[in-house]
């Protein structure tokens, strides 16, 4: 059992009278993670309300606040159980025997456009032994032909746009082997959190957009962007893509700042303290 | 209550060995909508299996079928309480008060990116008064600058293709009204069902794809394409674009013909023969 | 005869060994452009090749320079003799009657994708009288359609998407423009040049891009985004879209600093200071 | 020296009062490729007029025909005498020694949107050894990347989207080929003729698009959809991509037949029946 502290701070000025905030940056409640305690904190008189939703799990602040400063605190002691395998031993599941509530997983989204990547994709992985491994070259065909670059996309990127221009940040990365996995009846979808492990030349610690893929009956979690350690990840929320689960979704004139993000390993209930690392295994924290 | 009588026929042939499909050509289980009777018949002799999904009210038909001929024959009766309202009394609902459940409706899909078109929209939409007859409003601009025309789109166009090449069909007209809608932050959905009333002149009784938007607490009915009767319509399911509820996704090397379809109002079980007509209210068949 | 002079400097800095440039920042030769006087300055020792495109008029300096900072620096003394006309007379050339080498001005190009746009424009633009007024009106639906933000567009935008998202720099809605001229059939180029007269608001005197159309048998000029006065417009170049003329093309690890330009109107050969102003007169500096 | 004989008709059905048509289907004149004889015939009592664009040597032929039909009948006899090289022996030209008048040739254009492609293109072909042989590789990328198919693409489709959905005609492999010499900053342009040898699997004798690439002085042939023999290849016109140079441009209501297109090697001037074949060897038409 791993358990992580993470605590995220977030500034805005708002130029509005009032503004509305959606955040997605509580730990979602899944059967691997558990959240053992959390606070919020808002630097302005207002009441947050969170909202769990049923399916994803995924939980949303929303807040509405006036004019000038607002800060965003929040912080949580998570355990994370993960469910650990072996790759080898995990097989696809044919459309045939997708679960309902998984099939929207192959359908087109807004960043990630695998309708019109079916040959494309059929050309690369369909010849490939159907498995785990094959999710993993995917993920290695991603990796190798995109190149880590900051400011190199914007809202409107979306994995078709990463394809050809070959440059992007996690998201994009993200959205790209998302986009491939369902283009050959993958399920996969788009999960966010924050940055554990990344490396320190990359900057502070930041959030990030990982992709977890429906295997052997569950998901199964990779990092396309390889700038992380897996074992580590907190998840926020899962969606389509980004623009379901974005950190924080703005109405009004708001200017922000860098957010302030930290995670570290703590010693778990048992006193011991685990760190997150590396692993060839096969990491789900859902079924 | 209207009572209308739908048959729906689908022919394949299959060249692989075997090829799956997902069809959602089943009427939807919504409170104003009520499947009264409902017969499923498959040339083949497979099983076919119907889920429902607990969300929407969604019900997709799934068959695995194997080489050769394929036929899908779905009728059904259906009994229709339209939530009637006076347009002028439905207000929009504040990004504050929408339920959790309805936050999904604003943000951008596949065929629906809203995100591309936030200044175009509030420039043409912010200054009109909120409620009912902005959506009418919106839906009027996407009619009036949109033409009709067969295939002039395909699997592919998204909104943002439909605005600028100012043609398409019922799918194109529904994605722009709603990725308009979705970028002055008002909750829309993508509907399908049959073409109830359409033009004869436009050819046979076809599948037909329209929108529902949330205002006053509803989802009500909109026709941007404005070649049927919305009183008329069967809705089979809702999503967030065409990528969600497409009426038949397959998996295999299939080919198809034309469907036949028929839609027809029937004495309701008071024996009375209510035929839908256009109306200047408000409908609704889902809160 | 109004008499302008002009300066630009560039600076650079050269990381690879060698770098090529090719810049066109030097006033176009046509018969109602002369240039008086010119000088060129390189602070490093190597030697500038200036070449003129017989068919435009461009005049392409070309610079392979190496590591380290270099410096172009370019002054010149203008004279325009405007071919001034009353739009009321001025009328479109029929496409039977265009000149062979203006045919190529109505077809698409990389950032003016007026095949996308022919239904569109004609829907806008057909129902009206033909000739000048006819474009100045998509000069003006441009310019109402479409806001002024620096840093909204980059290197790919295109017509098309300055059209969806309503935004953009001089560039942009000169590319808008000339589209939808392209998509009425009537020929339409890029120009550039420096931004004279433009609202110091904006910022200090920087590169301009505008619009000739073909009108009368002669290019009229239009600004559509209505920052500068047309009748200072020293033209550079004219091309496709920017593609066509960049003011610098950079072949190499090169970063830059922003450019300074000056621009002012001087007493001319006669001794007589002619300011450039607003005028409803159409302005013309070729054939 | 190879004569070969080519007959082109077209059949066009005028709905308007009067309709224009700029045609591109007479042979060019270029110094390796002479026009022996040729003759147009057209079906309306109407002059069809014949200019030469100086520079591309590309003819364009203008007609303005009335209501009902209309068949333009062309045919030649052409000589072609090949320039012909060791793919071994032939250079990239630098930047820095490329003509002016080919330097156009390495700027994006509406179809070939290099720009998007610069860290695609610089991966994969920078580190291949420049020359006649990196160009080839740039070929054997698209073949194989790519799969011919009818109707996969239409008029609006350009190199980007032929990368993505992996699949196109003649044209389509034309413009990601072109697309990616650009980006490499190798000038490559568009060619225009009949499609010399095709497989007559493929269905009749078609128009075709190929390339032409600019290395050691010259413009060289390449066919990246690999459908015909070069050798054969009669040159119409040469363009950006295909926007300037359609086989046939038509303003007005107007419907289309197939067109009838023969080709076949016939006695030169001196008696002898050269049939064109595959050749390993470099093959250039111009200069």
């Amino acid at each position: 059992m791993i358990r992580l502290k993470l605590s995220v701070d977030l500034d805005y000025e708002i130029a509005d009278q009032t503004a509305d905030f959606i955040f997605n940056i509580h730990a979602a409640h899944t059967q691997q993670q558990l959240v053992v305690d959390e606070s919020l904190g808002l630097s302005q008189n207002v009441q947050g309300q969170v909202d769990t939703d049923p399916t994803s799990g995924n939980r949303y602040l929303r807040v509405r606040a006036s004019r000038g400063p607002l800060r965003v605190s929040y912080s949580a002691t998570i355990d994370l159980q993960h469910h650990v395998a072996d790759p080898a031993q995990i097989a696809e599941v044919p459309i045939a025997e997708l679960p309902t509530r998984v099939l929207g997983w192959i359908y087109p989204s807004r960043y990630c456009q695998s309708d019109r990547l079916l040959k494309l994709a059929a050309r690369e992985f369909s010849q490939l032994p159907w498995g785990y491994s094959r999710v993993q070259a995917i993920r290695d065909w991603v990796l190798q032909r995109t190149t880590f670059m900051s400011n190199s996309s914007d809202a409107h990127t979306a994995a078709v746009d990463t394809l050809i221009e070959a440059a992007g940040v996690c998201r994009d990365f993200a959205h790209l082997m998302i986009a491939l996995c369902r283009a050959v009846n993958i399920p996969a979808r788009f999960a966010t959190g924050v940055d554990y492990g990344a490396d320190p030349a990359l900057g502070p610690t930041d959030f990030h957009a990982y992709v977890e893929v429906y295997l052997g009956g569950r998901w199964y979690i990779f990092d396309p962007s390889g700038t992380a350690i897996p074992m580590g990840f907190v998840r926020f929320g899962t969606g389509r893509d980004a623009a379901d689960v974005a950190f924080a979704t703005i109405f009004g004139a708001v200017s922000s700042s860098a957010p302030h993000i930290s995670i570290a390993a703590v010693p778990n209930a048992d006193g011991q303290l685990i760190i997150p690392q590396h692993t060839d295994r096969a990491l789900s924290t859902d079924a």
